[in-house]
Order: structure tokens, then C-alpha cells, then sequence
């Protein structure tokens, strides 16, 4: 076996084998096929595609690449999410703390934030004294005593995805549906959680920008979990326009909390209700709290309590406020019809909520608050957006980003905002 | 400008612009550009193609990473030959002293073999005392008084050419059209000569396996050497079978020396005078000396012996002969109507003639005499190939090769020999 029979026969648009697959995960992963080699073949793949069970071994190889976690010994079955990444979207922060409220553990391993959209440590790290890193036993401490525990991923998981995600991100290789399934799902896999729903986004502040993609990406990914033992079931959503009316660290802590204490903007809590409904059903717990109730009821935000006091955040500190504020008004009168998820996304990114490197720091404090959504009637001069920034001189960068995103019609235009859930996959 | 952005421009099938071409070769060479970018971009455009304006500002970009060389000085014009790669294929060897008898300077940069394929340096390095290195002063006192000379490309010509093929041997991208055009021409071009003959191989035992994939390379090639001011033209030819009786170093010395003396194999000798006759007219010499008579009045070996002899060889010294010899007899009696060119070069390469890495050392006496050619009738038992080694452990190794290569027909079955000369692009 050799890495050049393996390329090739991908680039000439044949079926890897497992025993072709297996050995260049593995060999990869050891050092023996170089990275030169990996990015020629990750661009055969991209470009000539994998089938299901093409992407089922490749999914399985990274998996057995590292340690598989195991919450057999838990007395409540287990229940993840994942969301394929969107501008504004906290839905983890409440979920995860809700779903434990309603008779589900949360076992959630998280990633910080690339590019125009967030991450869910870099959120919470916006919490003072909350740490993202825990040992394998402090993470089940945490399990056992809130219900829920969202934290770093080890090295010692999947890390032939990781080395090979850092690989794509530098080759032009990253938009490819099977290493993007595969390398959610090896993560999601070796968990070990027991069931698993997916936040498929679809929109201008996605991924996947279009319907058919999403759908092709859902159905591979819920493919891959049935196979590997993982009741997985995908919701497609939309993110053409932030969830919630928040994009940035504290600020988007800050919404989870309304939410968390039965307020707060109602996509939020529709999409939050709806993927907790899905991951309840999904790890069998039924005849439970409902989960609006838990909402209601002060439950779901005793869990987020116990959770983030477990991993040393203060509950009760203030959160971090940016040091300058900028508001942005409408220019006319009429009715909103477009404030796009992207410009957001790239706003609050180029306002310090984001990072452009792994390497780089975030502020906890930046970030766009919307104070009207699409479909709200404005009135010339009303505040639509406040910008937020610890690093005024980035105020000029932030707005280039938000100018040709935001759509004012004339006064009485008839809109109707887009649903929330597009569809789902199971 | 950055790579992951070129990358995607050719990934997603869109031209690359001028300035991304000259910008991805400079940073490659310079190592701002990582081998494992480079090798995706390798990638996509094997999948994707390039039109004939990116081969040629991509191949005019190699050509600027180094320098290049100039031969107005001289009183004679100059014509070069290149083949794309064959077994048995030691052409170069007594056309480049032909075409010099007859009035055109050869000034000819070759490289070594890999593979199955031989290297015409590794082949005159059969000669003792011959030295394949030479200063740039060196190697134009050589064309000065031997009008022809055959040495080593130094490293200054096309150093972006030089990695890049480092690159795609490893990585399964050495199979586009583009990427094969834009090395060979890059070469070529720097090296300087006026006008450019292009042997291009097809066959079993050629890069090229069908006739189409042929045309297109040469279409391509002829196409880059034009618009570059060099007269070129491409002719295509037979590869199923080995050129001549001889596949191996000194073996090829040998019967070139015999070809020079007015002997020779005759398929040899027809398409060295088709190559010089083909030289001399792209290099505008009319109305000289014949090739046909240069070989018989002993001109053109007049000017092997002085090329050779300026390069440290001795001519007169016998050439090596291998330690061990095995005879390969016919199966059976009947039509020879198969001796395939790849099996054959395989098993040159299995008894030494050749390398598997660059840095290994090919034997001199190893290869493989055939005693026949397709067509010819043969009786059971009658010698049909002789193998030389020094290392009679591989003998097993080289019959292997042999194994299906070798096709006898009932006697009397009708077998009509391929032409040599399948097609002419210019």
C-alpha cells in the first residue's frame, strides 16, 4: 500500500477500499503520508466526490485514530447536538442545560470560532472565571452533577481529523460534503454520546448556501451516525438573517439567559424548544418535563446554574461590556427586509468577536445587537444595529461589511420572514 | 494574493488569471507557497484543465524562475529534439552528432531515467571516463568543436519546474497534460534552443497511452514553443514495442554507435533521419548535407567521436558488459506478434538498467537484447531475448515481467508491424 496508488485511484474516479482507507488514515495520521500527499487526495475527493460507504470507513478510520469516550455508566441516556455553524447562534447555550432539566445527559464537546461565525467556548469564556478545558473525569463530574457539560475536545479524540482539518483549512479542500460529514461525525462519534441531532444551517450565513447541499450534507451525516450506532436525526434551519436579535461573546450569553429565564427573541426559543424536543425523542426519554416548562419553570436555568458554576464561571458576575458603542440608524422609512446573516457575521468578526487565526484572541465584549429584524416596520433614523468594540478604529471596517446588507422597502411592501425549520432529516 | 484563493479559483473550474499564475509560481519556488497548497492546486488542474493561455503563462513563469540560456553567439542556428519518453528509445544519441554533420548546432540539456524509461545520460555514462556535467562555458566549447553536445541541465534553468516535478512524483499529479506540457517546454525553452523537434511517444510503453491523449499533449506542447519564438513541431510515434534490438545503457551506446557507422537496427535508423530531417528544416538549414548521406560518408561519427571525446569520453575503450547473461527462448513456433515495450522496459529496469529513486545507481551492462521483432516467424526454442545483469538474483524478477508481454501466433498467421511514425503536428 502506498499513497500514490491511493490518489490516484481517487483522482481516476474509483471506489477507495476500506483496507486503502484505513491505511491512509492511519498512515497519515503517523506521519507516513505526508501532508503534500493528503491535500492532493483530499482535492480527488472534493473534486470526484465518496459515496456512503466510502465515507462511512473514512468517517470510522478517524474515529479509531483516537479514543472512543463512553457514558455507559451514566444513569440517564446521553443526547448531543451540532450545528453546522451560523451568525448569532447561542441555541447551545440554553439547550444544552434544558434538554438536562427534561431527563437527558448533554455530553457536548465544542469548538471555538473561525471566520464570520462564533464558537460556543469562546461564548462562554466570556463568563468570568469559566474554563473550557477539563480533564475526562472532571467532564463526567460535571455530567453527573448538572446534567449537561460543554467543553474542549482532548487531543486523544478523532485527532486524524484534526490534524486533517487543519490541513483542508490551508489547501482550499475545506468545502467538500464528505470530509465535512466525516469530520463532524468522527468528533460527534467518538463521543460517545448515544443520540444526536444536527443543526444543519442552509443560507447566506452558512455553509451551505443553498437547500440541495444542506440536504445532501444532512442525509450523509445522518447516514453515517445510524451507522455507527448513534440514533441521529438533522434539522435543516435557516440563517439568512442572525439568530436572536445578539452576534458576539457576551452578548450572545447574555441572550441565552433571557431565554434560559422565559424571555428572550422568539426564534430563539422556537429553534432552542424544537432541537430539545428532537434530542429528548431521540435518546427515548419520553413522558418527561416538557420542555417549555422547563423554560418557565426556573429548572432548565438551575441546570445552566450548576453547569457553568462547575467549570468555575460566576454566575452572578456582570458580563463584559464593550468599550464603544456605535449605532447604526435605518436611512429610510419602510419595511426591513433583508439585515443578512453574513454582514452580521463579518461585522461582529472585524469588531473583535471573532478570530481570523486559531492563535487569536477574542473580545468578549464585541459584537452587533439587532434592534429590528426582518419584516419590522422602521422609521427613518431609528436605531437598527448597535455596533460594539473594545477597538473603535475597527468601527469603519465593520460597517464596509454591513453595507450592502441591510434592505429597506418602501413603506406597506408586504414581507413574510422565512420559517425557521426547513425541513428534517431522519 | 494567497494560495487558498487560487486553489479555489482552479477548484472551481474558473481560468486563473495571469497574475495569479505568475504570483503562485514565484511564491512556490520561494517557499511562501507550501508544498502541500501546490499539490492541491496540482490536483484540480489535472481534474479541471487549463487552457492553452494558463499553460503558457504558467510555463513562461517556470521559465522566468531561473535563467535562461542564449545561443546567438554561435555561427550555426540550433535545433533541439525532445522525446516524451520511451524503451529502448536512445534516439538522441546518434541524431544529435547527425544533425550536426548536416549543418544545424544541437545544444541538448537531458535528464536521467526513472522508472521503466530510460535516461540518455545514464546511457552515455556507459561510455568511460564521459562526464554528463559541464560549466555553461564548458558546454558551448563542446558545441563549438563537436557542433552537438549532450550534458546535464544545471540548476539554475526552471527552478519552479525542478520542485514541481519533485512534487508530482509523489503525489499522483505527474498525469496532466498542462503540468507535463508546461515542464518539458519550460525546459526547453530556457535551455535556448531556435527551433524544437518533439518525439512524442504512444504506446504500451509510452506516458501516452492512445493516440488522442497524444495529440493533445503535442497540439499543447508545439503551441507553447511557438508562442515562445521557438519553431516547433511534434511528430507522434509507435511505443508498443522497443525501438531497436537493445533496451539498457551501454547495450543502447552500442547499437547507436551502430547506427552512426551506417548499420543499425532498421526502425532505429528510420526515425533518427526522420527526427534530423525534421531538426534541420525547423532550424531553417536547406540544401546541406542529406542525414542519409552523413551516416554512410562517416560525418556524423566524426562528430560523435568529438562530442563524446570533448566530454571526457573514451571512444575507442570497450564498453562495459554485464557479469551474467540469461537467454529467453520461444515457447513455441509461430508468428512473434506481441513483444510489449513496457514489459520490456520493466524488465530493464528489474535487471538495473534503471531506477527506482533518484538517488540509486543504474549498471551499465544491465538490459535486455531482443533477437527478434513483431512479425518476424520463430521456432520453438530459438533465442528470443538475452537479459544482462550483474545481480543474476533478479533474473526471476525480470522474467516476471516478461511473463505476458510475449505473444506467439499459429505460423503463418499475417502480422502487419505498426509504422513507426503515426501522425505529424506542426
Amino acid at each position: 500500500m502506498d499513497a500514490i496508488s491511493v490518489i490516484r485511484a481517487k483522482r481516476d474516479r474509483a471506489e477507495l477500499t476500506d483496507t486503502q482507507i484505513d491505511w491512509v488514515i492511519d498512515a497519515y495520521t503517523r506521519g507516513e503520508v505526508a501532508d503534500e500527499q493528503m491535500s492532493a487526495l483530499a482535492m480527488a475527493i472534493l473534486l470526484n466526490g465518496m459515496n456512503l460507504r466510502e465515507i462511512s470507513r473514512w468517517t470510522d478510520a478517524m474515529i479509531r485514530s483516537g479514543i472512543r469516550m463512553d457514558f455507559s455508566s451514566l444513569p440517564l441516556p446521553t443526547s448531543d447536538k451540532h450545528s453546522t455553524g451560523g451568525v448569532g447562534d447561542k441555541i447551545t447555550l440554553p439547550l444544552a442545560p434544558l434538554v438536562a432539566a427534561c431527563g437527558a445527559a448533554v455530553p457536548q464537546l465544542s469548538g471555538r470560532g473561525l471566520g464570520h461565525t462564533g464558537g460556543t467556548l469562546d461564548k462562554l469564556e466570556s463568563i468570568p472565571g469559566w474554563r473550557a478545558s477539563l480533564s475526562n473525569d472532571e467532564m463526567m463530574q460535571v455530567l453527573r452533577d448538572a446534567g449537561a457539560v460543554i467543553c474542549a475536545a482532548g487531543d486523544g479524540l478523532a485527532p486524524a481529523d484534526k490534524k486533517l482539518y487543519a490541513l483542508r483549512d490551508v489547501t482550499g479542500t475545506v468545502e467538500a460534503i464528505p470530509l465535512i460529514a466525516s469530520s463532524i461525525m468522527s468528533k460527534k462519534i467518538a463521543e460517545g454520546t448515544g443520540a444526536l441531532v444536527l443543526d444543519v444551517k442552509v443560507g447566506t450565513g452558512a455553509f451551505m448556501k443553498n437547500l440541495d447541499d444542506a440536504r445532501e450534507l444532512a442525509r450523509t451525516m445522518v447516514g453515517l451516525g445510524k451507522a455507527a450506532g448513534v440514533n441521529t436525526v438533522a434539522l435543516l434551519t435557516g440563517m439568512s438573517t442572525p439568530l436572536g436579535l445578539t452576534a458576539g461573546n457576551a452578548l450572545e450569553v447574555r441572550e441565552s439567559v433571557e431565554v434560559l429565564a422565559g424571555g428572550g427573541p422568539a426564534d430563539v426559543v422556537e429553534l432552542t424548544l424544537a432541537l430539545a424536543r428532537e434530542m429528548l425523542a431521540a435518546a427515548g426519554v419520553v413522558g418527561g418535563k416538557d420542555p417549555e416548562t422547563a423554560l418557565k419553570d426556573g429548572s432548565a436555568m438551575d441546570h445552566w446554574r450548576r453547569m457553568i458554576s462547575a467549570q468555575g464561571g460566576d454566575v452572578d458576575a456582570p458580563l463584559p461590556v464593550a468599550r464603544e458603542q456605535h449605532v447604526l440608524t435605518a436611512t429610510a422609512s419602510g419595511v426591513l427586509t433583508e439585515l443578512d446573516a453574513y454582514a452580521v457575521g463579518v461585522a461582529a468578526w472585524r469588531l473583535g468577536a471573532g478570530r481570523a487565526r486559531k492563535e487569536d484572541p477574542v473580545q468578549a465584549g464585541a459584537g452587533v445587537e439587532l434592534h429590528a429584524k426582518p419584516g419590522a416596520a422602521v422609521t427613518a433614523g431609528q436605531p437598527l444595529l448597535t455596533l460594539h468594540t473594545d477597538t473603535p478604529e475597527r468601527f469603519d471596517y465593520a460597517l464596509e461589511a454591513l453595507a450592502t446588507g441591510i434592505t429597506i422597502a418602501p413603506p406597506g411592501t408586504a414581507h413574510q420572514p422565512a420559517p425557521i425549520i426547513l425541513d428534517r432529516i431522519s
